[in-house]
Parts: C-alpha cells; sequence; structure tokens
C-alpha cells in the first residue's frame, strides 16, 4: 500500500501544478483537449483490450448483468468520450471571468473573479467514460484532479488514463495535473480524505454506503448525492395521455440510474381513470409494480408496497405507486421518503405546478417532463461531473462553472480603515 | 444534557420550520426585521444586565481584557445591533430571483432560481452580537438558524435571543425559525453535527481548535476560516508613504480581528529606505517586530523570528517582517505560511500588481489598501454571517446572498427523453 508520506508527496504535486493551472490560457487548454479527444479514438483498440480484461474479471466473479453493461467500452462508447471532450473544447472557458465589480464609496474597487476551485478528488465506481469526463472537465476549468476508480474497473482506468496523460506532457499543462491513484486499497481513500489543505473538493459517486463513507471520514468539503428516489405526481389535473408517456419514459428508458423514477404518485381523483391502463402498459415493459391499498383495489395483482419500499432506490424495473388525497399529501410523501434529486408533476393546472414548484424542495422539479432529463449533457453544460442534492455550492448536474469558485480583487489607492 | 432525541426533535422542528419560512414573504420578514431592531433598543437594561453577568464570571475567571472587550455590551453596541437589523431589512431579498434562464432545442425551459439554503447552524464564541447578526441575515434570506453560543456569554446570548423570539412569535414568521441551544456541554454540539438531512449547513466561528474539531466531526457541509494570517507585501515599485500608513493601519487599528496583518513583506531594493521609518512608527504604536535576519540588519534592537512566527496569527501587537528577492519570493512565501483569507500589494508598478493579483489564491487580493477592508459591512452586504477562505460556495465575508441557494425549475410540455 502506498504510505502516508506517498500520498502526501503525491497531493502536494497536485496542489503545486494546481496553481500553474490557474494560469495556463483557454488555447493552451483547448488545444490539449483536442488533442486527447483524438488520442482516445486512436488508441481505442488499446483501451478495449485492457477493459476486457477487467471485464473477464467481473464476468468471473459473477458481477450483475447492469454492472457488465456500465464497465464495458465499445468503440462507439470510446467515440462518445471523444466527443465529450471535443465538446468541452468548445465550452466557453469560465475562468477570470468577472462575475460582480462595485464601487464602494471610500473609492475601493471590488471585483468578484471566477477562478478554479484548485484540486479535486474524485472517487468513483465502475464506469471508466467518467475518467475522461471528469479530466476533460476539470482541466478545461483549470483544476487539478486526483482520480480514484474502483478496484473492478483499475485496467480500463489506466489506459484511459495512461493515453490523455501521454498528450498531457506533450501539452503545457503543467505536469501532475491528472493524477490517476492506481492502489486500490481502501486505506488509501482514508488517507486521501484527511488531506485537507491540498484537496479543495471530494466528489464521491456510487452507491451509498460508499458515499456515506466518505462522508463520515472527509475533512474535505464534499459535494454529492446519496441516492436518486425520484417521484412522478400525477395530478388531477394532468393530462391522463401525457402522464402515462412521461411515467413509463421515467421509469423504463434507463432504470438503472439516478434520475428514473422510482414511485409515482397519483390523485385520487383521476386514479380509477388512470391507474389501469397505465399499470397495463408499465406490465407490458415488464415492470413490477409494488402499490398501496388503493392502488391494489383499483389494479389486481399489484404486490403490497411496505414502508421502506417508499424509501428505496430500485435502479431497476420496479416501481412502488402510491394514491393520495391531495397535492398537499404528494408534497409531504415526496419531502419524506425521498432524495431531493428530482422530482415531477404531470398537470394542466398552473396553481397546482406552482405550489409543487414552490414547495418541493429537490435540486429539480419539473412540470409536465420526464425526470430523466436531469443530467449535464441535457442541461446544456457538455458533460457533467455529477449531481448534487446538497445545498451548498452546487445543486443539480455538475458542468465546468459548477467546478469553479471566485476571489474579490480589491484595487486601491491608500485606502485605510477608521 | 439534552438527550440524543431531544436533539434530533428540535432539529426535526427546525427543519419543518424552514420549509414554512421559505414561503413568508419579504414583507412580512422585514417587518419582522424592523421590530426585532426596536425591541433590542426597547429592552436594552434587561440585555445588559443579563450580559453583566457573563461579563463578572469571565473576570472571576481572570479571562484576557480583548476577550472581555468583545464580550461586553453597551448601549451604543447594542443600537449597533439594532442597526444592522434595519440595515438587513432594507436590503434586497435574495429568495426567489430567477438567475438563469435556458429554452433547450427540445422545448424545455430551464429555470435555475434562488432558494434559502434550509436550516443553518451557528457555532460560536463570545461575541454577544453575533446572536442578532446571525438570526437578522438568516431570517432575511428564509433561512431557519440554530445558535449555539459559548457558555462564557449563554446569559448574553439567552437574552437577545429571548428578546428576538419574543418578537418573531407575535410576527408572521414560523415557529421554531430560530433556536438558540442553550445546554453548553460540549457533545451537545457532536450530537448536532451528525444532524446531516436536517441540517443544511455549518458555520463554526471562532478558535482554530473549535472549528478543527467541528471540521473533523461534521458529516454536515461547513463554511469556515481557520484563521486570518494576512500579509502585506511592499514592493519595490511602492509609494513609501502610502505604505507605511497601510502597513500601520492594518496592524494597529484593531489587531485582535482575522483581517489585521500578522506579516509583512519588503522588498530588499526598498528594504534599507522603508524599514526603520515603518519600524519606528510600529514602536511608537506599541507593536513587537520579529524579523528575519536581513530585518535585523537593517534595523537594530528586532527580535528575531523564528520559523513557527511566519503561520502565527498573533491576534495582537505583534508582527513578524521578512525581507525578500522578489515579488516571486513574497507569492510563495504567503502560499506556504499564509491561511487565503486577505493579502496585499502596495504598488504603483501594474505588472507586479496584475501578478500578485493572479497568483495569489486567497479569498481577498489587495492592491494599495488595507487588509481590514475584508469585512460583509465593508462590502456592502449589511451584517455578515462570518468569512470563509473555502474554495467550495462562498469565499470572503459571507452575506444574505451567500445564505442562497438555487433549484432548477423545468417547465415541460409532454418532453420525454429518447
Amino acid at each position: 500500500m502506498m504510505t502516508s508520506g506517498e500520498i502526501k508527496r503525491l497531493c502536494e504535486r497536485v496542489k503545486c501544478a494546481s496553481r500553474k493551472l490557474a494560469l495556463v490560457s483557454t488555447r493552451d487548454k483547448n488545444r490539449a483537449l483536442i488533442a486527447m479527444g483524438k488520442a482516445l479514438v486512436k488508441n481505442r483498440s488499446y483501451i478495449i483490450k485492457e477493459n476486457k480484461k477487467d471485464l473477464a474479471t467481473a464476468i468471473q466473479r459473477g458481477m450483475p448483468s447492469a454492472f457488465i453493461d456500465r464497465l464495458g467500452l465499445t468503440e462507439s462508447r470510446i467515440s462518445g468520450m471523444a466527443k465529450s471532450m471535443f465538446d468541452i473544447a468548445r465550452m466557453k472557458d469560465p475562468v477570470g471571468e468577472i462575475i460582480e465589480s462595485v464601487r464602494r464609496p471610500n473609492g475601493l474597487l471590488i471585483k468578484k473573479v471566477r477562478v478554479p476551485i484548485g484540486v479535486i478528488l474524485i472517487i468513483y465506481e465502475a464506469r471508466p467514460n467518467v475518467t475522461s469526463d471528469c479530466i476533460g472537465l476539470c482541466l478545461k476549468s483549470s483544476n487539478a484532479i486526483i482520480l480514484r476508480g474502483g478496484s473492478e474497473s483499475i485496467k480500463s482506468n489506466t489506459a484511459i488514463f495512461n493515453v490523455l496523460t501521454g498528450v498531457a506532457n506533450k501539452s503545457k499543462l503543467p505536469k501532475g495535473s491528472i493524477e490517476l491513484i492506481k492502489d486500490t486499497d481502501r486505506r488509501v481513500v482514508n488517507e486521501l480524505l484527511i488531506q485537507d489543505g491540498l484537496i479543495d473538493l471530494v466528489m464521491p459517486r456510487g452507491g451509498e454506503s460508499l458515499i456515506r463513507e466518505v462522508v463520515k471520514r472527509s475533512r474535505i468539503p464534499i459535494i454529492k448525492h446519496y441516492k436518486g428516489v425520484c417521484h412522478t405526481y400525477v395530478d388531477s389535473g394532468a393530462d391522463l395521455k401525457m402522464a402515462e408517456d412521461i411515467c413509463l419514459n421515467a421509469k423504463i428508458q434507463r432504470p438503472g440510474v439516478c434520475n428514473a423514477m422510482e414511485t409515482m404518485l397519483v390523485h385520487k381523483k383521476i386514479a380509477g381513470r388512470f391507474l389501469p391502463c397505465m399499470i397495463k402498459a408499465f406490465a407490458g415493459s415488464g415492470v413490477e409494480i409494488r402499490g398501496c391499498d388503493a392502488t391494489r383495489r383499483i389494479s389486481s395483482g399489484v404486490k403490497r408496497a411496505v414502508e421502506s419500499d417508499w424509501y428505496t432506490e430500485y435502479l431497476d424495473l420496479i416501481l412502488s405507486v402510491k394514491v393520495v388525497n391531495d397535492i398537499d399529501e404528494a408534497i409531504a410523501h415526496i419531502m419524506k421518503y425521498g432524495s431531493y434529486h428530482s422530482d415531477a408533476i404531470i398537470t394542466k393546472d398552473k396553481k397546482a405546478s406552482g405550489k409543487f414548484l414552490n414547495e418541493v424542495d429537490s435540486a429539480c422539479v419539473y412540470v409536465n417532463a420526464s425526470t430523466r432529463f436531469t443530467d449535464g449533457g441535457q442541461f446544456g453544460k457538455g458533460a457533467e461531473m455529477g449531481i448534487s442534492t446538497d445545498k451548498i455550492h452546487a445543486r443539480g448536474p455538475m458542468g465546468l462553472l459548477e467546478l469553479t469558485s471566485y476571489k474579490y480583487l480589491i484595487f486601491g489607492s491608500g485606502q485605510i480603515r477608521r
């Protein structure tokens, strides 16, 4: 295992690089990003060969098929990673933007200027494309990055890292701007999490237990979401055909991700008309329904939902369904059982949608659309570093802008405080 | 001591109040704030009477005079607290502001809207005015607040809290929006720091050891600064008279606060001309100098600075002084020994000031002004909740805007993800 000293020195090296990276021009950053995108495509056979080794281990260990699916790299997935690099290169550089400028009565000119955060540590599981997306976003926003992927994708991550650092070393980016921790011992993470002063932000991505462990141990600020128990509430004022399309999409289009719907809430007035068709449509797509008593009275053959179901992120073709008396009960349910990620109301009633938007305290609140849109790409942010359900710094999908801080530059002419 | 259950229930009550507080109108908030300001003045004798009890205990315990000074309340200090309330009432309500609005190609309208953070826990020491300033700022930004002051000011804080909640209970603010923890047992803080999910943000204010303890234990996001080792670098291109005025002000105007200068760096080219006068001026104000070897060669009778001096926040009439070879050495010194709070360069040379502003990675970087201006009031933010040297969420003085988060409201017409 890496020693504490080795870990500290690595972090010092990255911190030092981050100071220089903050001063690199947009043009030099974009050139490096474009070269990185091209290098990914050029070296795709090498990356796929290494990824096959991870896949073989995962299959041998009997990992579930959804896991294998997230882990696997194909030529088209690698093209997608390259495209992200090109997209990020084209986006506006957030660093140096003057956010605000104030002249005080004493003549002091105070400018609030956007700057990089510094050093970002990302801790993630399975998906190897996270490696290149995060490197792209961090470099464009002049942040140095320390990557710590899971052991299950270590060969794929190392291959992608090797290709990208190969490019970085020939570019104007300072050495040490990107580091990959290849030691998969858990204790290395614990050691990284006490490097406050060297690492400025930790972003854990993965299962809830991983993230809770990081929160418990870290002395460094964290941005995260634990899970995505997303709701769609079909109001009495809903267009029922639209509601059916949206709910089906929110559940089945990609059930294994955090913005998929896990619970559907239905106003009692329309439950009798809406639920039979809706549940039939779900059945046709292989979705298992776990319903409240009222749901089970309306639709026969529905399994009973127990209390724990309302808290559960299934990440699978399972859906809990509850009939509610009114919008207040729907909102109260979302606030009690939800995870403040993405929640939707389906209604034509402006008063109902206004109330829902105001009172649902989630990162993304939707009217008449699928929760599946909570995504950096869909929001127009290029790729995303992760999704936050915290109230601090960033909420929802995090792109380039969310990877910046600011500082105050104060211009005086001899002002002193009286 | 309060039980875990009592602490949890208190937090749940405040969380519940915070949801309602988010919906209170600006007018109702302002009315309550103005009534609070008036009530402080009206009840000043009661507050001063209770404060005298804290002062008596502090004197009995032999606390230092700077401590006694921070703790004491006078009629004029209470008027100042009331004035802050009136100022905050006059400021623009940040809640509900539309920060950004984007129409996506698929027709989705995405609005980024400013919302309160939710529940804020403030942990602080000695200064009782923090109680009313923080209550004012939190209520105006629709945040519920839990206050945990130190045992040394418990009677003063309780008196201020009683006066302000008396007003709150007669206003349109939801019950439970303000809570003061009267139990001064340390373990209560530890229990509060694991209430993630109920408390959204912790702001510790006080000594470095208090803050380190909070960082170690908290599962809730924190915004903080550990200390303020602020520097003034007198460049070779400085107006030496201006430099003398600024440095004197930065050191002596109020030495016990975080934005006072602790280290003065002087370019070797002007050290021989600048230091003798400057050190004489400091001596005249009772400032003890601890200098590097070059400083001691130029000015006789200066004590030798040891390595630990460069890291020290004296909060007193003591100053460390170092002669540097060039601006690069000055910047490197600040980045190595400083606390990224407030640092200044004194120079007429635009190239030097530009370099300093770019490369010094502190919350507030000054050209030709005293670091003493790092303050919410001086920045035009009304009062301040604290000063951040973190890179996450807020940097520098935190006012109303820094006490907000945002959420995305997404308006669709049936959009589903393909």
